[in-house]
């Protein structure tokens, strides 16, 4: 199996009253099961490419586990769809509960969790006195926009971003809004990337579980080129997170925490 | 609490070199707790308007109802966020294991369920022998999206609409794509609307999710300005069912049973 977004299909194409019949490419819907310690612990519908990063972003994002020397180790049976994955220690028996044989939709990762429960005891208020300037945002937003080929391609998958102010460390994609965010956590973990001067770029809405998600990575900045939830701002708010939203092109809004966002490099 | 799809927030608006403050509409995220007899079922994360189609429509597409008649009664505390339903039976075991104290996020609906075990179960093949012609194709997403001021305001929500060949029965929005759709089946079982010469017009991506609830309401046509995954045109193919995506002013693309989409009206 290919490690691709897309995959393609016949489609008719009506143009301005022109019929014809075209190859077009779409984007791939992933299965994903994942056995933990043995036993099935949640099925996701992904994008079938970095799935080792999606894969420890996951059970990451969870509160499985916050360092990647929790796992033992690692198969994956890309063929059948299939995530093998043993922890150094047993499953606790709260965690087997809440997320046994879950489905995890293509599009949303929060119903992986108790928005009330398990979320408000993991998010972390965000310390990071990192800032930016607003070129700095718009740059990394471009850079965002610019990696966004299989989007414009199948109009299909989102991309999340870790940033430096001045560079890309790492860009995901996935058709879940979610899943691009586990793969840039995965790839933090994994690599041991340190975050206390990084941002987050994002293509999707930022909603309530993105928001959250970006608490629990530890990151103080995220801006999107879509529009935030109201109930994200007061999130955003209250564990200290800037939010930005609708960059595109000389435009932006500010959200939250707008210190993190000034107009000139401070000296 | 009134019912509306935003909320107002300050922010700090950035364009071309000026910064100013202003009153902003942004999209309400309200969640909603169900209990289903007595006992907590699920938590979703919705608009908070036509929360009574939402609840029934939801209840059906997970399989707990089939007809608005097993439901006794419906109350609903909108202030503090509580639906409380109850069935004229009790509660099946199967149904409350898969679904208890379940979250439901904004994006995604098809965490409710197990894909490939209860879905397959419910999903049916659409024997529909509906057709449309391309122009009332046009006409009927062109109606959709001019209903969709909202999104235009706020950015974030979708719209999905029960559709006649020639006019619109229904439209529903919502911050969840799923939601969106459950509001949809909702309003047809509640109205009790005959479904054989309807289709669904829809403002986001058609995913396998997606297209199994359109299978599920029964439904034989869906058109979308967005794209479809490729999972969502396997199933298409599977169950009978038409979908037409980026359908944009003059130009669509017809991904499977093209048969029931024509170029002109049929004598």
């Amino acid at each position: 199996m290919t490690e691709t977004t897309q995959n393609e299909w016949d489609v008719i194409r009506f143009t301005k009253n022109h019929l014809s019949v075209e190859r077009d490419e779409i984007a791939t819907e992933y299965p994903l099961t994942i056995i933990l310690n043995g036993e099935e612990f949640a099925t996701m519908v992904c994008s079938p490419t970095n799935l080792r990063e999606l894969l420890i972003g996951f059970l990451a994002s969870e509160g499985v586990i916050r360092f990647i020397e929790e796992i033992d180790a690692i198969q994956m049976d890309q063929e059948r769809g299939f995530a093998y994955v043993e922890l150094k220690r047993p499953i606790k028996k709260e965690d087997q509960q809440d997320h046994s044989k879950r489905f995890i939709g293509s599009c949303c990762g929060k119903s992986r969790q108790f928005y009330f429960k398990n979320d408000v005891k993991t998010a972390k208020t965000v310390m990071s006195r990192q800032t930016i300037t607003i070129s700095q945002a718009f740059a990394r937003m471009e850079e965002l926009q610019n990696h966004s080929k299989d989007f414009i391609k199948t109009g299909g998958v989102h991309n999340a971003a870790l940033c430096a102010p001045n560079e890309m460390i790492t860009i995901q994609t996935d058709i879940g809004r979610h899943n691009a965010l586990d793969k840039v956590y995965g790839t933090i973990l994994e690599k041991k990337i340190p975050l206390d001067d990084k941002l987050i770029t994002f293509s999707g809405r930022i909603s309530s579980e993105v928001l959250l998600k970006v608490s629990k990575i530890g990151i103080g900045i995220v801006i999107s080129k879509s529009a935030p939830t109201d109930l994200a701002l007061k999130l955003a708010n209250d564990l200290g997170i800037t939010i930005a939203g609708f960059v595109r092109g000389t435009k932006m809004n500010i959200y939250t925490n707008s210190y993190r966002i000034h107009e000139t490099t401070q000296l």
